[in-house]
């Protein structure tokens, strides 16, 4: 035990070796040769996607293709698609010299997720119980990028802080819980959360700061240079917020549904986030100095309402009513920036990179409050009779639930997802704080050049004369240098 | 009366104050309160975004979900929805120093505009008269877009001289005006403008080129050095430019009739498009010393094709037809940006950032015109008698048309975009020449540190050693400065 | 003889002139003035996309607009759109100073392309025998992208080298050649080849390494200062990088089968892919010095399952098939990054800009070999007897076909797409090495100054009074460089 305690003390106090020659290569082989075990033992084409599609259409007369599953949801699909690759990644890429780090690791640990999502979530909802596979089509597909994107919400915590090993460990555990909690809130509490704002973003955000929690780094302002934006990459992380702004109607609508479900949750989310943009303009005028625009607020606050509209867009809220979510979200969520993201990191030692407790956390928890009460004041007289069974599948089981009750059970679904993120949190992030993942050191964090190879900057490129002959002088330069600098 | 001219006369003498604590915070806030309570009073969900679709199926006969208009239109919707953030959004970046503004302040007016256009339109179009609500569907947020769009393409006229106030101002009345002009071309002249040739681009395009007469700044030379594109800006413009060109088959498409309308239109504009970006390219070559091309043309006049197609596109216009258009147009906007926009502002006083008389008005002209002639030269050999009466709707009051009719009423339709572009932007622009809209001084347009928080622009970052010793160093350096300044 | 001899001989000595102010106008309008008589002569709508379609379903009994083949695959053509224009286009944008050209070539040859593929591809398939007319719909648009993208991956072997002329004199041919080998391979040989792995990626990858190879330029790295990136054009390249790793899927899916076929198309294209990433950054890091990322790896290898599963995505692959396939070119195409394409350099005279070879040259043959072997082992048991007729045609002059004896015609198709391949390209390349093409100098190859008006790069912009200063003081400043040169 003494033995064991000192081995780890050991590790601890070694420097901080980045070198992922050996440990990145391995985890990628390793789990890419295991998914492809995995899925060859359970993964197969449903009936949809299968090419015995044909017969399945007789046996059910289905009389057209368009009835496929495959057209009500694939455009929505890559609208989720982009969201998560282009809409995360770039996103991520403000700062000003972790811009390979934030699309490249966002890259690598979503195709990674997507995997092992497929898996995951296939044992809990898709197993069909007579051959003991999991038969996936396109919902599977929309279903496993959702769960990456708890991932990705989590990686905003910690981006420029970890090594991409860490952030691989960080979402297979991650998709792991998330698999889990979203079949204890949907299936199991059966509440409603076709957007996520519980399920993805409330849990993705407790996931992430808990872990950031628990790797503080008390001397972080030692890569403060690198901190912070420059213009360019701000216009970077704009294509990302403007990917996740327009496409979020399709993320929220993506498995909701056919027809009014769809519909309906597309429209709400495209109200909601309109509103948002503007009060956080207002708000972000209003507490700078001179009342400029913060890049910061933009980029990230204008999004806050697509996710508070989440849990609710599916249902009857009303056009007014996604107005009002949005309102308040571009308000909560932008004097989170200003306020709580300083105070976090000061007095509670959560270092939160993208400030994603404002843009994902506590816009997540809006979401599930206002899906609790949109659901227990849900009528008879606005929803008719099977419109209510329809919207929150009171069938089977919960036959005899009432809309009341679902509110309370969409309470109950929202704890299991915080308690799911601080907890899995905790539990992961004291993994990732063994010294064995390849950190940076304090001041190399939001550095690319830790992990990647990086070009010389040489903006402005020389014309071909002189760019010989500097080569040609590249000695005599350096001694001018020299010279010039001893007579300083 | 002699106080009062006093008092503005005051006003016009006061230094420009750009400070928008109060005022941007303040207009936001209450248009929003002012949206959240309208869309109360009036909209709510039409029959197929709302829960009672499953009744309104049953009622008539609607065997699939796929019959619900979401699917037949929102993919095109997300094209559309793409093309007002990102396309205009980033076709606007190519300034050094205003991709902020580009960027954000697009995405703010379109975010109010769209709200603002859902009443506006909705109470021309929706209003479900047995209860005085608007019902709202997928169409009327491809319209609302579209209704955006106007004000976006004016914005291009005044892109950098004017404040965020000014314009949501703009956008206020723009939208307002907007819905008036097509209730009158659509409905009263029952002119048909799938692409809206005439109602988008030729308002939009006249109001913006009105508001910057009125705005006339003959001292603008003062921020010449910030006028023009840097390598990197210009690239990101390509990037609105692309998104503008590949999805304005769905613009033209989106609200066409389901079936051949949607299909054709779709062809039409693609084919356009295509023509476009041979002519620009051979005209810049041409025209420019040496044949180099001209990253303005390729970035603005490659998009004429697809706005003069606009109105005919949905006509039975023929594959060569619409080359025919982009043909012409290609040629035409080159030229514009080559010869026009100069001589407009020296001699016309009109200062048009983006040039959008070349990219919009004109092409908007020329769209109206070929939409005038192809609907006049409807023959039933060619359309169908049924495909008559679904192209151009001869029904109900207008049942007694015929095509070469209708080809007046589409050069009427034409009229009266054109007058209310320019009718209203002088209004307009009247309105925003108060001094009250914290507008920027002459040497001061186009620079985002107006209105921004610009991060420092260290394109450079120093290894970790250096910059300590550099923080730590910096009095010493600044004086070693003063000493080679005096020295020199 | 010796006359002709002699002048060929001058033309080859003549210094080179880059002025393409003559020729680039000329062929422009020349080509697209053919396009639209060729079009005026040739190009009809289809059936679905004419407005008799309300005639037509009349007699087809059709009762839903739905049943439009647009509403099959306009979504997918779309994204294939976003692919060839902002995929391929940003992809290229590496170069520290070939971004303009990039994707402003990129646009000009695609604007073309797809006009002529029109055409071509219609004489070959959509040839209406009753009117001699081509008849296109969606289908057609899409190949015609299909058909561009050929012409593009060639355009990555030679980007930097050639001038826009050769560019389209290359894409005439390409696009020529493509539509022959075309319908040899899936008409006459009868293969299968949903996503191009042969028809697309095979050919064009050895169609532009073999002009490339006749194009040898044994001083190009006089230009070597411009070979290479910088920071951001880096995360440019990734924007590219990215829309077409999230729409592969799409392209390899938008002509397949409705139903099941498209859905199964795009499910296997997307494991294949993900699988792709993993192992692109397990080769990237082991073979780089201390485990570093190369962003080259991630910019392209990525995308080399989405080629290589092209051929098979619409078979039974299974999805752990899929995951297989990736994972191989994860890793062939990231080690032809390290070890081939220098060697190709130095041993082949094969100079490779954007590494075709190793994106699609390698894994399209892969993917034919994949697909080969696929269909050989197609099953009853696996596919039903009327899923082997639906997915491999085996109808009319081919119902007699047995899946091993389809698998050995998969195997010709490949071989027919390299003849093809290399054979046009030589012939190709040969024209083009005419010294009349206008193509630049070894020491200006890889610069957008050679083509482009490139904005002078001042990324610090100086405040307003320095600048005044600065240009009234130029004179005097100049006289200060001259003096401290001479000091020195």
């Amino acid at each position: 035990m003494g033995n064991c305690l000192q081995c780890v003390k050991d590790l601890c106090t070694r420097p901080k070796n980045t070198n992922m020659r050996i440990s990145l290569p391995a985890v990628c082989f390793v789990w890419q040769l295991a998914m492809i075990i995995l899925f060859g033992v359970f993964i197969r084409y449903n009936e949809e996607s299968d090419v015995r599609w044909v017969e399945f259409k007789k046996s059910q007369n289905i009389t057209s293709d368009a009835e496929n599953d495959f057209y009500y949801r694939y455009p929505s699909f890559q609208d989720v698609h982009v969201m998560i690759f282009v809409g995360f990644g770039f996103l991520m890429t403000f700062l000003k010299r972790y811009s390979f780090g934030a699309v490249g690791f966002n890259f690598l640990i979503a195709a990674f997720g997507l995997q092992w999502a497929l898996l995951m979530q296939g044992w809990f909802h898709s197993l069909d119980y007579t051959d003991g596979k999991i038969k996936i089509g396109v919902e599977n597909i929309i279903n496993a990028d959702f769960c990456v994107a708890g991932c990705l919400i989590a990686y905003g915590a910690v981006l420029g802080k970890v090594s991409p090993v860490q952030l691989l460990v960080m979402t297979l555990f991650g998709i792991t819980l998330f698999a889990v909690e979203e079949f204890i809130i949907l299936n199991l509490i059966h509440a409603r959360d076709a957007g996520g704002s519980m399920v993805i973003h409330t849990f993705g955000g407790y996931y992430g700061l808990s872990i950031s929690w628990v790797l503080y780094r008390p001397n972080l302002d030692q890569s403060k240079r690198l901190q912070g934006s420059v213009y360019h990459s701000d216009v970077f992380a704009m294509i990302g917020t403007l990917f996740l702004w327009m496409f979020w109607p399709s993320f929220n609508s993506a498995i909701t549904d056919h027809g009014d479900g769809q519909h309906r949750a597309a429209i709400n989310t495209y109200l909601a986030l309109a509103s948002t943009v503007l009060t956080t303009v207002a708000i972000s005028s209003l507490f700078e100095k001179k009342g400029k625009l913060d890049m910061v607020h933009i980029q990230n606050s204008t999004l806050a309402g697509g996710v508070a509209v989440g849990t609710a867009a599916e249902f009857m809220l009303m056009p007014y009513g996604s107005l009002i979510v949005g309102f308040c979200c571009g308000i909560v969520s932008t004097l989170g920036y200003i306020y709580l993201t300083p105070f976090m990191e000061k007095k509670l030692k959560i270092q939160d990179t993208c400030g994603i407790h404002n843009l994902h956390a506590m816009p997540g928890v809006i979401g599930g409050i206002v899906g609790a009460i949109t659901a227990a004041s849900a009528t008879v007289p606005v929803y008719g009779k099977e419109g209510l069974v329809n919207t929150f599948d009171f069938v089977d089981a919960f036959a005899t639930r009432v809309p009341t009750v679902q509110g309370g059970y969409q309470a109950a679904g929202m704890c299991v997802a915080i308690a799911f993120g601080i907890g899995g949190g905790i539990i992961v992030g004291t993994i990732l704080k063994l010294p064995i993942w390849g950190d940076p050191a304090d001041d190399n964090c939001f550095d690319d050049e830790v992990y990647w190879e990086v070009p010389e900057d040489e903006e402005s490129i020389p014309p071909v004369l002189e760019y010989n002959n500097h080569m040609t002088n590249k000695r005599h330069v350096m001694s001018e240098t020299n010279f010039s600098v001893e007579q300083s």
